[in-house]
């Protein structure tokens, strides 16, 4: 493909895009097609000859959204948000364009110094303490991991193996293999499913404690854990604690988890993936205090801060640990100015990363925080709205007090009726959710996702939850 | 960011990308900034207000490009090439607007089923065997990766879990963590040092064992390792053979290697990064031979097959064994159709993932499989003819047989000679090369990169290079 073609597929791709995004209210939010769907509708074989672009704009239609679930219609209310914004995609183009991989500093400067900037933005914007930023001078700073769940991963296999220094030094006749099988990691019963694979993955023992009755994990029981696992001859290593947990967007005790973190030497990550972008209206702070006392924190502006995925910001007071343990240091990958800016390679998983700071500058530009604030504020009030019209239904209860962008909700009764009510709701097409499930009591989330959603949204959502709902409640009443 | 706004501001920076890579040739291939040059040139916090998207267009040459490395010009020779074409950045344009996240089937069905597919349409192109596709009925399958990396390390994370549950059917009474302490894996000397990480972050020693005077790991010696370490009460789980190794494209021995394995039951998993690609084009593919004997096999058509970053393309035998090792499965991530499609998220290390199978799509159709060989043969037959021209001159030598896109050369004489040279040649400042070193023997890598490139590229390249060592000499001569 030359560039005059390019130019053409380009400008028809955009004009395509806008009118999909602008429109995507009318399209019903999931596919109703079958597994399978799509391998009948494509040939079995890559074609030998070029075809022309206007075959691909063709078989948009017919082949993709008809298995599409539009994340960003303002029907969508499953999981948490994902972003999506006008700057974020056009940042994304000339990043494809420029196509650089970050490896290293020399491998693309602007790359790497791109995004330790923008990292201090990002943590400014949020009031992240000083520590935690490159700006700072000292040794800590910020990086774009591709999810939360990397983060998570990259911060337990440097709290791994601060704790593996530290436990050598102190028994030096110990083998790191037994070292290892005494490690033991500590979360939120209700942490993201992200936080028990990080433990499959790193290969160590990873506890999940009872939180409190408003599903918060505090310190107490964080201490309680530790000195346990400590009279019993094991190793406690690492605390995440979940600012935003995703079955119903409750909040751990940062501060006195922090305090216990501190005594007992542990590594606490905080993982804030969806409820962190709120931290930059500075009303919600008083959800992070404490966060002083974490060694990494995370959160995803890809989630709720209007820039695409993948941008998992993650900032960690001494990086070091991520970066020793790992480092493999092959010739074609030297240069001279190693040391003088970080080589992020050392910092996450992969060796590859794409120029993803370019989205970060061009959405914190073209929306400025003052929008980006706007839109975090109003997908709160948005659910505050939903949260008014079910508490008012009295067949209604609402399960977890709303704080963020998240309702969870419930008929009153049987975990049965209500598992109905979500099929019902699903099956009538026009709203998307899914359930969670706390202390066997079984409820429906609704999360305000979209980008384009208004209270008009809101109504019709509840409308639709309302109008399920007699459908069910009236099935039940026939039987 | 309204739709009209986003239209001006795409299209524009639809015009601004096709006039940067047409002109790329144009530009120094290596920025000349130092490091710290980014900072001054941005404000020290995100702007309160937005700005218009001109702004954003104005600061891309003061802020951007001083910085970057051309990785698509023709005079970058570097590290291995980095996928760009425009059917790709269309394609993401388009990812980056679904912006749906694949985790599970349900999440976006389009997003699963065209990557299930295309993966069958790569395996075909590639001849692989149809035990690794879908198409075939059986377990087996591919899936996007982000990075090598990551393929590497998910391979290894099967073979363990596999291993893991084998020893334990046998050794019931052996801990798990005596078990781990016991694994061993085996790789070429000059894999890539993604592959000594991958055994990092798994927690399992990982040994590097010599290969043959061409470089190529042999059967024996993977044998002979094997045995010795059964010997001496360890459990061998895991080879990565290494078709096309980073520091000089060498191939290893895959049937050789494969039988051992076979006779061992040591999963095989073959990292053919880079030199994959090659296998569209029937005539390369005797380098492969032996692949069905391997467990896992991961190409990155990111690299060399016209696929931007991220695409790395990773086909599983037996998926199960990492699905059901990192399963975890919480309400709000089950459907209905479980288990009648794959469910990505446990493929791979992150939950999140774009839909890069689009990229995929639109680069096998836009080019057809005729043109995508032309341009892999295009590459090769380039560095062929830069191979002929430097063998001409005597003072140089050829320190690998040309079989990819890489030669490997140097001035004969002293390491420091032609560690000089390759400082001579990066500060001249108009291409870029790195270096390698393979038994203390220092030498040059000069990969053909650039989409762009052709013979007249290669003789202005090898100009610079000759040139380069005329200074070098004429100073030793004088010293």
């Amino acid at each position: 493909m030359e560039a005059p073609d390019f130019k053409d597929f380009a400008k028809s791709m955009v004009d395509y895009i806008a009118n999909y995004l602008e429109n995507i209210r009318d399209r019903p939010v999931l596919p109703t097609i079958e597994p399978g769907y799509l391998r009948p509708l494509v040939p079995e074989r890559a074609p030998e000859r070029a075809e022309p672009w206007t075959a691909i704009m063709e078989d948009l239609e017919r082949v993709v959204m008809p298995g599409v679930t539009h994340w960003h219609s303002p029907r969508f209310h499953a999981y948490f948000p994902t972003a999506n914004s006008y700057p974020a995609i056009v940042a994304d183009m000339l990043s494809g364009a420029i196509a650089c991989i970050g490896f290293t500093w020399i491998a693309s400067p602007a790359c790497t110094e791109l995004e330790v900037v923008m990292l201090d933005w990002l943590g400014q914007m949020l009031g992240l303490p000083e520590q935690f930023l490159a700006r700072s001078g000292g040794e800590g700073g910020g990086v774009i991991q591709g999810t939360a769940s990397e983060a998570t991963l990259v911060a337990l296999l440097a709290a791994k193996s601060r704790m593996l220094q530290r436990t050598k030094e102190q028994h030096p006749e110990w083998t790191e293999a037994e070292i290892v099988s005494k490690l033991v990691g500590y979360c939120n019963k209700q942490a993201h499913s992200s936080v028990e694979r990080a433990g499959l993955l790193g290969g160590v023992r990873l506890r999940q404690l009872r939180p409190d009755d408003r599903h918060r994990l505090r310190g107490d029981a964080v201490r309680d854990a530790i000195d346990e696992d400590i009279r019993n001859g094991l190793i406690p290593f690492y605390v995440v604690a979940t600012l935003g947990t995703t079955s119903s967007c409750s909040f751990d005790a940062l501060q006195e988890i922090g305090e216990v973190c501190r005594e007992r030497g542990v590594w606490l990550h905080v993982d804030a993936a969806y409820a962190g972008s709120a931290f930059i209206c500075p009303e919600y702070r008083y959800l992070m205090a404490g966060v002083e006392l974490a060694d990494s924190f995370n959160f995803n502006p890809h989630k709720w801060m209007l820039v695409n995925f993948d941008c998992s910001a993650m900032w960690l007071k001494e990086p070091r640990w991520v970066v020793d343990a790992f480092n493999v240091d092959p010739l074609y990958l030297k240069h001279e100015q190693q040391g003088s800016a970080p080589d992020y390679r050392h910092w996450q998983i992969p060796l590859g990363r794409r120029f993803r700071a370019l989205k970060l500058w061009f959405v914190l530009r073209l929306y400025g925080v003052e929008n980006l604030q706007k839109f975090i504020r109003n997908h709160i009030a948005q659910a505050h709205l939903f949260e008014k019209l079910c508490a008012a239904d009295e067949r209604f209860e609402i399960v977890e007090e709303v704080i963020m962008g998240l309702v969870c909700f419930r008929l009153k009764g049987s975990n049965e009726l209500n598992e109905e009510l979500l099929k019902r709701i699903n099956g009538r097409g026009k709203i998307h959710l899914v359930p969670s499930k706390i202390d066997d009591v079984y409820f429906l989330r609704l999360a305000v996702c979209s980008r384009f959603s208004d209270d008009n949204d809101i109504h019709f959502s509840w409308q639709e939850v309302k109008d399920a709902a007699d459908e069910v409640l009236k099935t039940h009443k026939d039987k």
